[in-house]
């Protein structure tokens, strides 16, 4: 029992990094067990398809973002203005790649927006996974935008609307840094979020 | 010859809408050949390898994109007002992506930022085609944005940052439009091209 549920966490952590490398399409079941170090036929124990595989590796990834991204953006982590919790995101964000591409050689993007480009047409199960992760990020970043807005520190009206755009902005900006394999792709983030937002003079600097 | 060469086009029509659909990884030489109809000997004559097509398909994509771009964005077109010239990019990317979502019934998003996040990591050469392409894109909008900011319709002094985001900005909702099937996901991208440009307030009506 202790081997077997071992064999699943592989099998998960090696999923994992093979889809954020090289996607979900060019990856066979043979390989990720290679990789993972098991035997092919223990695959299926655990995982019903790759797809299962793909849909835990989602569920794994965004419960470790998710708790990455209340930590930086609730009040009670430390920064009480809510503008200053939006730029640590986008800051944390950078760094994370930054490790990432130290650890690789390569800016691996966002799993979540690799998906979506390439699997959303493809499957289902994927595509309302990967809308209910990017509706989550959209809500906790117009809670932000809702305080700084009542605060007076922010002029758009529609939140939610203006949380999409900064979320956009973000998958933007990210999948250039794949591109150019330069997280320097970044760094107008912040400038950019401001100007989504409307923020006051104050906070342009 | 006749015959030899419409097979060439046919395989690279194939592999535009193939790979439009279902991205690269997913796909084999064999089944671009059967949706071509052509031998599958035959595709080699052609093409070097699945990447040769891929190259072929982005140049192809990429020949027509630049004559569409051009057209809307040169003064020559109809609208003198710069500004007005990038409203009509983004109107004409949507009315694009609506009809091919009315073809299809899916938003297949833009190829080239799809390809950009399953590929990008993979082979070197689709990556360097992809930053060209992008690169000429941003020189672009540079263009009509140094001409709004040389008319003081538009306050951003990094013209060039400010293309870029513009087109991250571009990306980023065109990936919400493909994720959620929406191309309503598109209408903020006027807006937030002003915000993100300095708009002056007679614009941002």
């Amino acid at each position: 029992m202790g081997r077997t549920s071992d064999a699943g966490e592989k099998i998960l952590a090696a999923g994992r990094s093979l889809f954020e490398e090289r996607g979900y399409s060019a990856l066979g079941v043979a390989e990720i067990c290679r990789a993972a170090g098991v035997p092919k036929g223990s695959f299926y124990y655990f995982y019903e398809s790759k797809e299962a595989l793909a849909l835990a590796v989602v569920d794994e990834h965004w419960a470790e973002q998710r708790r990455e991204w209340t930590r930086v953006l609730s009040a009670a982590g430390g920064d009480t203005e809510p503008l200053e919790r939006l730029r640590r995101l986008f800051e944390e964000t950078e760094a994370g790649l930054r490790a990432g591409q130290q650890g690789c050689g390569t800016v691996l993007g966002c799993l979540f927006g690799n998906l979506s480009l390439e699997m959303s047409n493809q499957t289902e199960a994927v595509r309302t996974r990967l809308q209910e992760i990017f509706d989550a990020q959209v809500e906790m970043v117009d809670a932000v935008v809702t305080e700084a807005r009542d605060r007076g520190d922010v002029t758009v009206t529609d939140t939610r609307e203006a949380a999409r755009s900064v979320v956009a902005q973000l998958e933007g900006q990210v999948m250039f840094a794949k591109l150019y394999n330069n997280t320097g792709r970044l760094s107008p983030l912040w400038s950019n979020c401001l100007a989504l937002l409307g923020a006051r003079a104050a906070h342009s600097v």
